[in-house]
């Protein structure tokens, strides 16, 4: 059965979601919706998609193995942080540390293996502009000769982003034109990266919604990224406005999109981090009362995460909720991905 | 090829080896012995089952991975003590502490990728009360929509059950009534769960047999379980009994079945638990010597076991050791429940 | 179709590379190049591999993996190491320390589970001799019913062997005899095994080339194994000499093949080990330069690699290296060596 998809997608790396144009992203989320609702099924017979895992997942690794297996794709995991594996990704270093390989040699022998690589990296977080370049996925998108999947880096969560705009697309049937989305920075007792923030900061301005970036003074996120999602907002007939008001930003919003990410202020002296990220700990936890003012908010998140912290209970298991619903589009959104770049 | 499995088994948790009443074990053991005996291939297509592994497991793993692969089910693991991964399960906590997930989140997400999922959980060991509520995998159960398998809790090992009792039905053909079997406390350096105890009381107990369960004084095993076991056996046309009397259990035993686990007198307070374990040491190790007084009793244990200290070479070794019989039913044991539950 | 191995293959086990006479040797390579080329496929469906890793792999888990699955075999892994096992090898001891099976008898479980077990040790390092009796592999092999295969063990790597041998008939068509082959020692910040130096000495002595092994005073193999060696390449009408002097040996060859290996001298006291290797740090490491007198070479090395510690960038990086073809070349050897054992 032929799966309708642009032929410019066979063979193509998937590190950032603006890798895909419209038609192309367009045809991927059609698909998966077929998918979805049964009406179609695609094999992929005898491809081998091998991943690497520099850190933890759950429904990145469930998700890309189930879904692999269901279009007869063999999918070999390595779960290179838990194992011990550690690849050095500098060029011209002498390696005489930690890192017994160089991941230009990984690339290069899996190239030899598989029909496609996956990469979950994660950045050292020493250096806010070392972590932007995002040399490990880099390198093997460089290295590789087949396609490789970026399964979440400092930089970027393209399929995380793919799932979401599907399951906006769901939401929303008649599209986000003229809907606010607020992209909301949560409490976390830890640091962590600014890809899934990047990445639907992104897939909502190309959705064409009136976004709002919403985040404590401290928190802003890469400037060149915030602004070439502004063009694409407006591009998309939509538009970007960062805030700190919360409130003012919650208003009439239809989506919170809830998500943590380090402070940039203090990115790499992390106890100063700490020390600015618990001031906010209270004031922008999701609770029911930030629903009341907004438009019957969904409730967004990628998972996983933090109960009573970043959002109540009675949030997360409330009517609005769409998370289950976000993760469940991971699967069939990269179902479709890998068909694409694979079929 | 119809299976002829009870329909009732279809969707089903199985958690306890009580889950399942007495035709639809039959049904299930009765499959699992034609497929041993290569007299029945099934598939089950398409079908994926998710196993999460917060504690080590050799036999558990490789024997459903194997057994759901023959099926043609896609096996996917993630052995998440291995990778870090720890998953909270209290309701309402402030989730500011090491678990980044819930286990209501995880069993929601796991529920929209795959058919069934395996919960391994390890208790926290603090307080038996606690444990006994065996929260992690009852949180699975009332919140996956999907059947959920005990791979080994604290309060139960229903597989290993499963193949425990096929194996007695392959030892004993003509039944266990009338034959004596002895659950016997065996030492180990280290306290662990009460799992595989409670699930042999109740199988042996299910078969009918005079069921004598041995251990030194501060070993008792938990008394609601021992009394269901005990009306169970009576049920059965069998009995059960408590005794602290090694050398008396075993003679003119049928059947020892060797298992360590942790004190209830010093549960939680370990220094004291070890101190009266130490006392034991040379007197519950099984030796050659013990078996002289039994039926040419067969020695059973679910492994793994340490050589020497559980028991000498020359009884594993020897010619009435039934060990990897019992450990090759597990695989034909759970093939049969995966087409229950799935088929 | 058929797969023209000899039928003495079936159900063998492969430890060593001398397991296989030429015959058998020649025509699994001669199936792993058909494969390669793409000229055969073979299915040996509904078989089970389980493959044990006591230490780290990319290549050796991610290549047994991808083949095992594209021939239709079940391929199941179990991270030892990384999940915490540890199993005890040595016979009669009491199990009273870390080990809490006995390698018996996971070699009894898991050969009623599958159809061939494969295991990757590692040495403890400690004393020599103990670990030239290699008796974690050896218990596997002398306890399973089922074909053993060895991942790497303290004395061989027979796969990476078997993949050398394929690579250096497809660099060198007309034959090794005659031809100039260094086995040389190169730097590592840590004292690694033998394993790949003593099979590939075999692999280009059987192969009738003129070996050189060159390596600092301290470093000898074993004396057994170079005698081994020794009499297999005057047997295939080439030679072997050991020596110290490196620039000599590199003169004309048209290999180079790089590996690291601990002393001889001060193995099992690590500390002197450390000081020795810090010697040989700069002198040994393969440049650019030390390939102009030889007849313009090969360089071979098994993988991983550290850069710039081991080798050069522009050696890796250079028109001759050929670590990545190697590195393939696993891929179809093992397909092959799996037909051969069962299909």
């Amino acid at each position: 059965m032929a799966s309708n998809l642009p032929a410019s997608l066979k063979g193509r790396d998937f590190i950032h979601l603006s890798d895909l144009n419209r038609e192309e992203l367009n045809a991927i989320l059609k698909l998966a919706t077929e998918m979805k609702q049964e009406q179609k099924q695609f094999r992929v017979d005898g491809k081998t998609l091998i991943m690497l895992f520099f850190n933890y997942s759950l429904r990145t690794r469930t998700s890309f193995e189930t879904g692999a297996r269901q279009l007869g794709i063999n999918a070999v995991t390595i779960n290179a942080m838990a194992e011990g594996w550690d690849l050095e990704w500098r060029e011209g270093t002498v390696m005489d540390g930690k890192p017994i390989e160089h991941a230009k040699d990984a690339a290069r022998t899996l190239s030899r293996y598989a029909d496609a690589i996956g990469v979950r990296s994660y950045p050292p977080m020493v250096s806010i502009e070392e972590d932007r370049r995002d040399e490990l996925v880099n390198t093997f998108r460089s290295c590789s000769n087949i396609p490789v999947i970026n399964l979440e880096s400092a930089v970027s969560h393209p399929c995380q982003g793919l799932a979401d705009i599907m399951t906006l697309r769901e939401l929303f049937p008649s599209g986000m034109k003229g809907k606010k989305v607020v992209l909301s920075w949560v409490p976390n007792p830890k640091p962590v990266t600014h890809s899934v923030a990047n990445s639907f900061l992104y897939a909502a301005s190309l959705e064409g919604a009136n976004v709002v970036l919403a985040h404590p003074e401290g928190f802003e996120l890469d400037p060149a990224i915030v602004d070439a999602a502004k063009k694409t907002a407006q591009a998309s007939g939509g538009s970007l406005n960062v805030s700190t008001d919360r409130k003012a930003a919650f208003e009439g919003t239809a989506v919170i999109y809830a998500k943590s990410w380090a402070s940039t202020k203090f990115y790499g002296k992390w106890d100063k981090d700490a020390e600015l990220r618990a001031q906010f700990v209270e004031s922008w936890r999701v609770r029911p009362d930030d629903l009341r003012h907004t438009h019957r908010a969904k409730f967004m998140h990628p998972l996983p995460l933090r109960r009573n912290y970043v959002a109540d209970d009675a949030v997360i298991d409330g009517p609005d909720c769409v998370v289950y619903q976000q993760a469940e589009n991971r699967l069939h959104a990269q179902k479709a991905l890998l068909v694409g770049l694979l079929g």
